[in-house]
Formats: C-alpha cells, sequence, structure tokens
C-alpha cells in the first residue's frame, strides 16, 4: 500500500503491530481515530502510554497488577495452598468469573509451541517449580487450553514436578454445559466416558 | 466482563471505540501492548496523539492531508477540470494505485445512509455543488461503492448536480478481471450487457 502521508504510514505500521491486524484494518483503525473526537483519541493515547507505566506483573504468580504483588495474591482469605496454572490474564479473567475457585494462581505467560520458538524457558515454569519445592502447596491444577500446545506444556510441567509431593490434576475434559452428544467429536466423547464422575457431583452445581 | 484493574478497564473501553473492536479483541491488543517493548507502544501512543495534531482535511476537496491544500490538489500537473467524487481517503488510495486517473478528487467523507444515521448534510456534497456552480470544471466521474447507499449517494448528487452545464459519468459496473461468467450476480451481468464497450477499448490497456 502506498499512502500519500508519511504519517498514516507510520500510524499504519503501529497499529499493524497489534495481533491479528493487517494494513488495511489498521488504516480503518487510523481512519477512526482520525474522525473521532480530539479527546476520545488523546484519551487511547494516553492510555496506552500508561498501560506500560502503571502496570506491573505480580512477583508471586505474574499475574498483570497495578501493584508489586497482585490482588489475588494478597488476599489472604483465599485459599494458600492450593495453585491453579493458567495461560495468561484472560484465563484468570474467565476462573474468576465461574465464582467457583478461591485457591491462588500462576501465569505461564504463554504454552509451550516451537512453531511460534515459545520453549519453556521462555515461560514462568521455573518459578512454578521452587513454589513447589518451598513446599506449601498441596494441589496444582492444570487449566490449560485443549490444544496440542496445552496438552504439550500440561505435559511437560507434569514430568518436571513429578519428583515432588504435590497432588496435581487437570481440569475436567467433556460435554459442554449446553452440547448435545451427537454433535461432540469422537476424542472428547471417548474422554467424557473414561473419566465419567459419580452422578451425584453432578447435583452440586 | 469483570476486570481486576481499573487501568485495563479503562483501557479495553478506549480500545473498544475502535471499529469492528468488540472487548474481547480490545483486551487481546491491551494484553499485546502490556507485553510490547516500552519503545513500541510509547511509539503507538505518540502517533495516536499525532494524527490528531498533524493532520487536517484538505480545505478544497477533503481529503487527509499535513498541508492545509493536499498534494493532489496543489498538483499543478493533474488536470483541474476533472473532479472524482469520492468515499473517502482509502478510494483515493485505491484509484491512485491504479495510475490511471490523473485529475482531482473530491472526499464526501461517507455516504447517505439512514440507518446508521448520515444524512447529505454530514456530507461534503455542498461544497462539491458550490465548486460546479463556480464553473472551471468540465466533467465530475462519481466513484462511490455499488452498494445501496453508494447508489443512493450517487442518485442524491446526481439530481443537486443536475442544474449545472457539467458532464456526469459513474465508473462502470461489470465483470471484475479474472472472474468468471457463471459465477456472476444477474444483476451485474444484466448491466455489463447493457453497458457494452466497443471490444477495441479492451485492448488500451
Amino acid at each position: 500500500m502506498e499512502f500519500s502521508s508519511k504519517l498514516i504510514e507510520q500510524a499504519v505500521d503501529a497499529f499493524a503491530q497489534l495481533p491479528g491486524v493487517g494494513k488495511k484494518t489498521a488504516l480503518r483503525y487510523v481512519l477512526h481515530v482520525i474522525k473521532q473526537d480530539k479527546e476520545q483519541s488523546n484519551n487511547l493515547s494516553s492510555i496506552i502510554a500508561r498501560l506500560k507505566t502503571d502496570l506491573k506483573f505480580c512477583s508471586n504468580c505474574h499475574n498483570i497488577s497495578e501493584q508489586e504483588v497482585c490482588e489475588i495474591c494478597s488476599n489472604a482469605a483465599r485459599d494458600q495452598h492450593t495453585v491453579c496454572v493458567v495461560q495468561d490474564y484472560r484465563d484468570i479473567m474467565a476462573i474468576e468469573n465461574t465464582g467457583l475457585y478461591k485457591g491462588k494462581y500462576h501465569v505461564l505467560g504463554g504454552l509451550i509451541s516451537p512453531l511460534e520458538g515459545i520453549s519453556p524457558s521462555n515461560l514462568n515454569i521455573e518459578t512454578l517449580v521452587s513454589k513447589i519445592s518451598a513446599g506449601s502447596i498441596s494441589e496444582i491444577i492444570l487449566a490449560l487450553n485443549a490444544t496440542m500446545e496445552g496438552e504439550t506444556t500440561s505435559f511437560y510441567i507434569f514430568r518436571k514436578i513429578a519428583p515432588y509431593q504435590v497432588k496435581l490434576s487437570a481440569i475436567a475434559r467433556g460435554i459442554a454445559v449446553g452440547d448435545e452428544l451427537e454433535y461432540a467429536d469422537e476424542v472428547t466423547l471417548g474422554r467424557s466416558i473414561i473419566n465419567r464422575i459419580p452422578f451425584d457431583s453432578l447435583l452440586k452445581k
């Protein structure tokens, strides 16, 4: 694409760095910002700057936080002995929205993916292991995507923490609530039969 | 969606103002900015601010420009008597990329759309009419989308400039180069037969 203005070109390049945004979409965003009220575009501009200055990663669980230690880690009312391992901040949001988990989290910051060049050393796995070796954790719950990358990462963590005395579980795979059996894929359906659960546990919630 | 951080919530709201961006996509953008190098996010932030301060709309054709009068309008080598009417900056880019048009432009800034609350008074139509009434223009080419909104706008402009002595044309509708006839819709195919062109004009380019 050829732009008549150098500034527009630079702005398109900057927006095109966002995930899933190509040059055409970036140009759409740029034209929208040009049309916006000055107040709105200044707000977007200043908030982007503040994201880098005001936010940190929690020193304990690597969650995004405005403090040195995040709200969940500093909340004494939560179960200190259970740690749920997730990929990123969005997964914490999703699990918190269920209202059914009261333990702590550990954010990996990604999943092992040789295709994208993400190896275990790029993830927060070492800090998880040292937390476990410190000894105060009784259960680790792996809550990673049910994808190739998620399963690989789960298996890697399983091997890493095998030497330690800690209960390791993974969130259940099965038929989603509201789904019809006949449309479920074979792997999911097969697993849901093998990992069948006592019926009365379905009645709890 | 509930966010643990007020800042993240504000940032998601700011990004969600961009066209076609919902809260989930906005959150993806926000998390990406948090992970980015400080330099990159500062660049995005400052360039958004500059878009509003450094860019203007050309006083003649309403195109986006870094000067008071845009490069195309101030280019004396271009045909001063032909004006191509387009919806926005992207259409100018597309037409300029063909390299086949050497006249000037007039940017409407949108299309008439009662559903979106855009009426003729929201568009740069009056300035087009006064340009024509000034008398130096010999041809107006309507290059608007082949949609309901585009056709409505074309027809509105046609009626507005009917009193003036100016040639009015519209870009050709027909089978796109590379398309197969059997997959073309009936309206397009029908029009392409009615508006058939001398064969030798196909040989020129």
